[in-house]
């Protein structure tokens, strides 16, 4: 079959690889359909990240139709629609019944040298029962971009908002305009906040932003971004920040905008971060929080409002093509070209 | 009058200051009945810190008798007993109304150079409608040493506590078997956790903080503290850490007991504290919270239970003496010999 191959940052190639086939009595086998390239498969294109010898399958954002089932599913039979969160999770575990899949006891990363990636034609689903998502639709419904981001972008936006404790009345700052950053405006949006500041530089993001919710933006950096956050606040800072890219510079600014008492939510997976232990962090009672998001547990609570048209998320993506041009499309997400990639399986 | 000065590590001594006096119509003039020696306290004497040219004044937890008013105060006359919460607060600014009177707009710490200290015979004290909580006893009732705490160590417990995230069926781990560690076993146990675990080294305190409320206590320390609280937690870890020394030390085994998910409330002033930005908190989904504890908010919450015997922080003190003793004191709790002082003033 054909898949993703990252071989070394800058290389992506569409190769041959072994069929994907089932493993454990746990497994399914699913045909993509859909799948998506994520701002975090940029970290390794861009050189933050180590490479098998025969190089890192890719790609853990997919939608596709249940092919087989080992002995033991139970609630999955060939035919199903299916959407795959960003983690693998055995559904059962202590965390999984909390709804913090992404620290199952049995929990896995899609791709890399041990997985199949969502960027191929199909993949083993190891815990297909917990991993996996039913979806009530048809595989080509007009959704399906919307349904993809819940796999990862929406969801993390989700928990950005969710950590960074968006509620109504309170003032939110979106740290980032990547497809995450855009997501985390609906979300914060969803959950009530009276004013959504989003920070970013972008002009065509910045106006997708402005259709989800955000209702200022802010488009400088560092300490004069700071500064208009601050002006833009009543002088005090936003009570939720949610931090959505990663960079040391989006987490100092991240800090920096929150009111005393504030929260970040970060969801941008942290390179070359620092958490400094004092100020403003301890001295201005800030909560820190975030992670991977558990995707998997928000679909119950996000989905319907996906199914009945109250979020759009799948404007995120502008540039949907098929697996040939997942080479391209990384380029164009590196270049900011493109906010993201939707590809689209023939088969 | 005299109070207490700090000229450099290890030299605390008492002298002949100015008299107290009020500058500004919102001032109270206090006259100390009882004060506190911090654990906080003892980061200057231990050689964190900068010292005026005559020194610093010390001591931010009191409790004293209002003398005189200035014109615009409104909520206090002569002869009131009153408790000084560690923080000055105006008790009107958008963080007092919040409940986060340590970020108050107009907020102050004692002593230092610029406002007079606890551990002396009287104190002015800037916005004392804001700051100054009076008390519904008399001076020498015996519930003194655990209204006592209120202005500071059981707050902030009690904060370590909230921030943490404890609540019922919740396991609780408390860092630190000095005076805030031993408030903050209270603190999880009044809010109802099924499960505490006190980590610390000496026998008296663990004992005291078994009467407290702790299941368990740890007396190991680094990787092998860790390890046993896994043991002591299903192999998961702690839902809510109370982080109650503010070391290196102390932060990393904080992190590394927490379970996926779970919380950190800290409360020791960092002193070499270094927060890693992924492993363990982001990929654990670790929420980091805690600051200088509202100590003028909790007052509403903890007196009720202080006044009717539910909660008798008092116990902490373990050494009682009159002003001239102070020295000693610090010696005494720099060396673990004691707990917590108490300083009884004679006036």
């Amino acid at each position: 079959m054909k898949a993703t191959v990252m071989h070394g940052p800058g290389d992506v190639r569409i190769e041959n690889v072994p069929d994907a086939t089932m493993m454990e009595p746990t497994d399914a086998l699913v045909v993509v359909t859909r799948a998506a390239i994520c701002g975090s498969d940029l970290w390794p294109y861009r050189g933050y990240g180590e490479f098998g010898e025969t190089g890192n399958r890719m790609g853990h954002e997919f939608i596709g139709i249940v092919e087989a089932v080992g002995a033991e599913v139970r609630t999955l039979k060939p035919g199903d629609l299916v959407a795959a969160p960003f983690a693998i999770s055995d559904g059962t575990c202590v965390f999984c019944r909390e709804g913090l899949h992404t620290s199952c006891v049995h929990g896995a990363w899609w791709g890399g040298t041990t997985q199949d990636g969502g960027q191929g034609e199909a993949v083993r689903v190891p815990y297909a029962d917990g991993t996996l998502f039913p979806l009530p639709v048809g595989r080509d419904d007009a959704l399906m971009p919307s349904l993809l981001t819940l796999t990862d972008v929406m969801a993390t936006g989700h928990h950005a908002a969710v950590t960074a404790r968006v509620g109504p009345g309170k003032i939110a700052a979106v740290v980032g305009d990547g497809a995450v950053g855009l997501c985390a405006v609906i979300a914060a949006k969803r959950l009530g906040a009276e004013q959504i500041i989003l920070m970013g530089r972008q002009p065509d993001r910045l106006a997708l932003g402005r259709a989800f919710g955000a209702t200022d933006v802010v488009t400088a950096r560092g300490d004069e971004a700071v500064e208009q956050v601050r002006q833009l606040t009543g002088g005090h800072g936003a009570h939720a920040v949610l931090e959505c890219v990663g960079s040391g510079l989006s987490m100092r600014t991240a800090l920096n905008v929150a009111r005393p008492g504030g929260a970040i939510g970060r969801v941008g997976v942290p390179h070359e971060v620092k958490i400094p232990a004092s100020n403003p962090t301890f001295f201005k009672n800030l909560t820190i929080s975030g992670g991977p998001a558990p995707a998997r547990a928000y679909f119950d609570v996000l989905l319907p409002d996906v199914l009945e048209g109250r979020i759009e998320p799948g404007r995120v993506f502008d540039f949907v093509g098929p697996l040939d041009s997942v080479p391209d499309g990384y380029r164009a997400m590196d270049a900011r070209e493109a906010i993201k990639v939707m590809i689209a399986f023939n088969q």
